[in-house]
């Protein structure tokens, strides 16, 4: 029974900061949503920023099983980045951008554990990624894939700074998918220029 | 005679710092290198952080200068950033990388000098070939182009980080050429992509 409500806590949680960020939802929201006493919530977790902390470490294997998923099914590279963007799209859809501004503000530890996951394991998945399109002949043989997959990383924080990208000026999605489909296209062969056009037109069409 | 010897000093503190850094080189090193008093060096300029926000400023007018040719002589937007990029490795070959960090963390008016030149005319200039670029039908018609200049800007300030990019790991040439290379053919149509690939070779073979 403890363990039903404790993920209930961690769930309706993680819902209320995906809507509304974290700073602004408080242990009465939660309590309040979930229809019982701030004294059960505490009796499941130490403070706030547990439930942060935990709500972090069930975002990043959600995140790992979708990645696998992808890789797993995606026909070759570009594919493989076009389904990661659609997966994108729906990660931005639904999380209030502010939870990533609150996270890194109010709960380092939590934004510490992000950050190694964004920093590594994307990191290694954009590597291999870079690999696959280069042995499919689909992007550029010479491309420096250390480089650019640090580059690509470094290029996602970069879409979190509102004094680089003004949040008022740009919408955050559309900026990802900018970003991500220059990226793309900056490492094609002319055989990848062909099938990315391909499969782009295809998903647009779905 | 005053105005020469002015000049003398800025001159050869200006290489001495493209070569050496700012940091390492002391006004008794500018003396010494002039066979001057460093009396004399007082006489014409404040300090040290003057006659470095003179030769930055030096330095800008150069670059504009060079912009400005680059963008009269070239015969379309690939061509003209293939200059500007011949122009980059110019520069990078000549000026110590160590000058920007000694600037940033040593001379900050300077380097603010540096920065509002680099974030205005440089977003500008990239503005104006992205345009260029798709009346020419070689630059894609759906690029934002205004958030393609900033991220351009922000990825030249990423490589000056150590942090982001290991100066040890990197040679700063090869990552500036990789990560301009990357940016332009990211914005090529089918008809960009043959005219890159054309220019590009004839550059290589010359």
């Amino acid at each position: 029974m403890i363990c039903k409500i404790h993920d209930k806590i961690k769930e309706t949680a993680g819902q209320l900061f995906s809507r509304y960020g974290i700073r602004s939802v408080s242990m009465d929201d939660i309590a309040r949503e979930l229809s019982i006493s701030k004294k059960t919530i505490y009796q499941n977790f130490k403070d706030k920023d547990q439930i942060v902390m935990m709500g972090v470490e069930q975002h990043i294997e959600k995140e790992k099983k979708e990645f696998g998923e992808v890789m797993r099914d995606a026909e070759n590279a570009i594919d493989e980045i076009l389904r990661f963007s659609k997966c994108l799209r729906k990660n931005i859809a639904e999380v209030n951008p502010t939870v990533l501004f609150d996270l890194r503000k109010f709960h380092p530890q939590a934004w510490e554990k992000w950050l190694s996951f964004k920093n590594d394991f994307i990191k290694r998945t954009v590597l291999c990624t870079i690999e696959r399109g280069k042995k499919e002949g689909l992007f550029r043989e010479e491309i420096k894939a250390d480089i650019l997959a640090t580059y690509r990383i470094e290029t996602i924080e970069m879409t979190f700074d509102p004094k680089i990208f003004s949040t008022e000026k740009y919408e955050f999605i559309e900026l990802q998918m900018e970003l991500l489909e220059h990226f793309v296209r900056g490492m094609l062969t002319r055989k990848g220029y062909d099938v990315y056009e391909e499969l782009n037109n295809t998903i647009n069409n779905e």
